[in-house]
């Protein structure tokens, strides 16, 4: 099974995709980030992003994908433009992959760590680690997006034992 | 020539269809909204939008379309939730019609009022009188969509006249 998890964004957004075995084994076939430039209109930016995810699905036909949920701490003008790059991933992935989740990032620090006070490095540190990687995933869009496509997994993986 | 006003919302997304004729003068067409179920998942509602839009799009063919920004003053939850509408009408208008354009809700008041303290009931009723209708057109997004697509209209009107 490939599961492609991506974290929004409208300058960077990062994915990452996941195969995962009938063992419950899970590696990674690859990360990255597509960019828009900030001196480009909005419009064309969201254009821009739709491409790209469309080029992450055409080529690695994920029967999965993850996006992870936005959190509001600091800037809402920083905000309001990742919920407008975040809406045009959902519709991209929704259109191609019916089966699409979504995740807080508390949900995925819980799923890698085991308790949500984890820091961004630890959650980036743990995704490596758990991922044989022999370093941290760079940018760091990158590295989220594999946090959400292995928070996804291990969370699915435990709806199926448990018949939640 | 056609121009469509979009009021961005998720639960309800305005329209308004205006046609100007060689002399500058407007006429509404059509106005309306396209509404996706509160109980529906975003990624489904955020389809649903993409699609009712594609059918106005089909139907009304427009030279151009004016997309209302977001302000932000209450509510940051329903904020994000209106800037992933936003994203996904700014993608679906942009792919169609290349001349799209961005008003905020300051623009849109002194257009239409030659101030920008003006309240949403004054606009609508300027709106309505501008359009030579019989009363305000109802639901609210539809006649927020018809003032942006006015606001277009003599901002368009404006910046032809002294070449700007």
């Amino acid at each position: 099974m490939i599961i492609l998890g991506i974290d929004p964004g409208l300058a960077t957004l990062g994915y990452g995709v996941l195969h995962k075995d009938k063992n419950g084994n899970v590696s990674a076939q690859d990360y990255g980030v597509v960019l828009t430039p900030k001196e480009e209109r909005l419009p064309v930016r969201l254009a821009m992003l739709e491409e790209g995810i469309g080029k992450i699905l055409d080529k690695f036909s994920p029967d999965e994908v993850a996006v992870e949920e936005l959190f509001f701490s600091k800037n809402v003008t920083t905000g309001i433009a990742v919920a407008h790059a975040r809406g045009v991933a959902l519709l991209t992935c929704v259109k191609r992959c019916g089966r699409l989740f979504e995740y807080t990032p508390m949900q995925i620090k819980q799923a890698l760590t085991g308790y949500g006070g984890a820091d961004k490095r630890q959650i980036q540190q743990v995704t490596a680690n758990l991922l044989h990687l022999k370093g941290i995933p760079r940018p760091d869009d990158a590295a989220d997006a594999l946090a959400v496509a292995l928070c996804h997994s291990f969370t699915s993986r435990l709806s199926a034992l448990y018949s939640i």
